[in-house]
């Protein structure tokens, strides 16, 4: 399959992906519903009658893409997903004319990325972070409470997560800054108040919820699939001296809830269904409600780069894969409604830093796969090298860049980038 | 000041009080925005245009009580909350004609509260629940650590906090299914999967944001008054098995998330203003930017009934009173948003379970003010009386109803009543 627009072998947004956003331009500043083919946006406002025409699962409900965010369209369900993506696949193609020949329609409905500004995706109700890279999980266990107690009983037993903050999740490009709070200067000594000395990033991915489910139903491990609607890269930036002192016993608060990045992009489950793999084998196996049959890990390269404010280029500090996660995507949902709670189309799942493969487990050399600084530099026992300069945390005007990609021989299905400077407290 | 509406002597909602909420009725089932006077609703989007021409402030507003939710009131600010109110009670007042002899106007914008609906006051698109009450705490830590180790090293120097779920905030009158997850049956033994026994509720308070802050931008304890629109009952269901087992170390979650029960009528910090008193004294001093001058606790009188399926009428099994709560609601907004977190107008902060005064902490003897009956009870290891049945935790078909008044000696302002079923799980 090929477009008829130019799509360079590296793009990210071939027409096998397709991923969905939500734009907006100067010339027509309401933000609406998009598609990402090469360097192009392909506005789906713009093609309400057509849709209307030729998708019949969207008779009546083609205004979804008008609309400033994707809920809508996420409540619809994947049958209606996928006979949209068909067509605009359809569309797109090098040997469809609808629009290809169509110059009005395409002068229309075609935006250059460059002259578009991304917004959040969905209203995101509500945020959930879970835990579920066994190495990461592994790594910050063994530097707070040893090698032998690194992962809790439960661990192995469930995906285990926590509720995050909606409100303070933005876009790729969103300034992040630097929080202030309390950090305890050591054991028996009062708390003192200042800015945050070991800043963070997160490299996660985080899945938006399709249809949810009524309060008291829990969703079944059968039908997890069609409540996904698709994934975008998240960095989840974090303050590891303020949530140090304040974790204990409920969790991580304001160490976290003053920024989250997520990348424009929602690439679509069916994208990503050609680099389904088996994920890292479980043992123990699972109870029942959380054993699925079936490869349900995905095969993401994931990259983590880092620039200093005086440098022009990208350094990167982590390469790691989606795969190595332990607990899937599906297994993160299903645990997380098994007591009736309640998703609503929109919803927002973190799968918590992933740091793999295997080899990564208490290691400090090996910084190649390691999703944060608190793992690569050992909660800043160690620095790395920022092109000249050294690191143990963020610091002011520090640039962090997330992106990550599957490919296979035929194409290349990316995410784009999450990237965020860093900047002062105000 | 007496409204020429018969409002009984011990009734919730006499002219001084004006709580606002979200009914709908069979005739008119669009949710709307009244305020409870005695047993009637004033549905104050049949009143647009009397209230744009005397209040000045709400000059093209006055469509914000035509919304389903009270999110766009909310965002107005106290200025516009006050000038309402005063016109309000101005319009029920003995002495004011305007409402008193319009025989039309009083059958259009008066409804029992027998005929309405209630429906929950906000969109809620954060929910924060804290840890506030010192006696909670310390029965919960002397439970599960040792009375040495109740309280952990933060708790006297910030109000911790964590993130809660929106999605599973239901009003008053809402069934809660009994919820079903991992359960530990014991040291080194694997979880095995079923209904939670050990379902329980916790008393508690909480208040909806008023106008938010920016991303980045604290809010400072000065100006934390204008940020708080008022205060409902809320009752958070726990099922104490599934959270003992999941909590650690990212704290409670599925425990938590199957539903969060609040009273339908938002009580204005306003009409509160007159039962300011002072908090606990708190020791150590606390950082500056939690430190407030004047009174700032509320005497707010608390009571939790139980009533079996089985029996008519509920009994009375703790009696306590927001004033105990160590940390204020307005210390707990400042600390949340320290780091720079934003608040949205309709979030909601819970304060956690309030247990006081001081005569409880690590006594399962006085069963009389402890919020929860994982207190009341000491986590099962004794039982309670509800009417001529023996209890540790809820029981299907048990109902939890809550409730709480201010009074001084001319009047007395009440939040009703948040009350809920408890289901079998389906």
């Amino acid at each position: 399959m090929k477009s008829f627009i130019d799509v360079p072998p590296h793009s990210h947004f071939p027409i096998q992906n397709l991923p969905f956003g939500i734009f907006s331009t100067e010339k027509f500043p309401s933000p609406r519903v998009g598609v990402a083919i090469g360097d192009q946006i392909l506005d789906l406002s713009s093609l309400t009658s057509l849709l209307e025409e030729n998708v019949p699962e969207l008779k009546n409900l083609s205004n979804v893409f008008s609309e400033p965010t994707l809920n809508k369209f996420m409540s619809l369900g994947r049958p209606i997903w996928q006979a949209t993506r068909r067509y605009l696949q359809q569309i797109l193609s090098e040997n469809d004319s609808t629009l290809r020949d169509n110059i009005e329609l395409r002068q229309r409905a075609l935006i250059s990325q460059k002259l578009a500004r991304m917004h959040l995706p969905a209203n995101i109700g509500d945020f959930t972070d879970f835990y579920a890279s066994k190495e990461h999980a592994t790594n910050v266990g063994t530097m707070f409470r040893g090698k032998d107690n690194a992962l809790m009983p439960n661990w192995t037993h469930l995906p285990v997560g926590y509720h995050g903050r909606s409100s303070s999740i933005v876009v790729s490009g969103t300034d992040i800054v630097r929080p202030s709070g309390q950090i305890s200067p050591g054991k028996d000594q009062p708390p003192i108040f200042g800015a945050s000395k070991k800043l963070d990033f997160e490299l996660e991915m985080a899945f938006f919820v399709g249809p949810g489910n009524n309060l008291g139903k829990p969703i079944p491990i059968e039908k997890a699939t069609d409540h996904i609607f698709g994934v975008v890269l998240m960095n989840d930036w974090s303050a590891r001296d303020i949530q140090a002192w304040e974790y204990v016993p409920l969790g991580p608060f304001l160490g976290k809830n003053f920024g989250t990045t997520i990348s424009p992009w929602v690439v679509t489950m069916d994208a990503l269904e050609p680099f389904l793999v088996e994920g890292p084998k479980q043992d123990p196996t699972p109870l029942k409600y959380l054993q699925d049959t079936g490869p349900s890990a995905y095969d993401i390269h994931l990259e983590v780069k880092m620039k200093s404010k005086d440098c022009k280029s990208h350094a990167t500090i982590a390469n790691s894969n989606l795969k190595y996660m332990y607990w899937s995507l599906k297994q993160q949902l299903v645990h997380h409604s098994i007591n009736g709670c309640n998703m609503r189309p929109g919803d927002l799942c973190g799968t918590g830093t992933i740091s793999g493969g295997p080899d990564t487990i208490n290691s400090n050399s090996n910084k190649s796969s390691l999703g944060s600084l608190l793992e690569i530099t050992w909660n800043g026992k160690t620095k790395i090298n920022i092109n000249e300069n050294e690191r143990t945390f963020i610091e002011d005007g520090d640039e962090i860049l997330l992106t990550g990609y599957c490919t296979n021989k035929n194409y290349l299905i990316g995410f784009g980038e999450c990237i965020d400077l860093l900047k002062h407290f105000m």
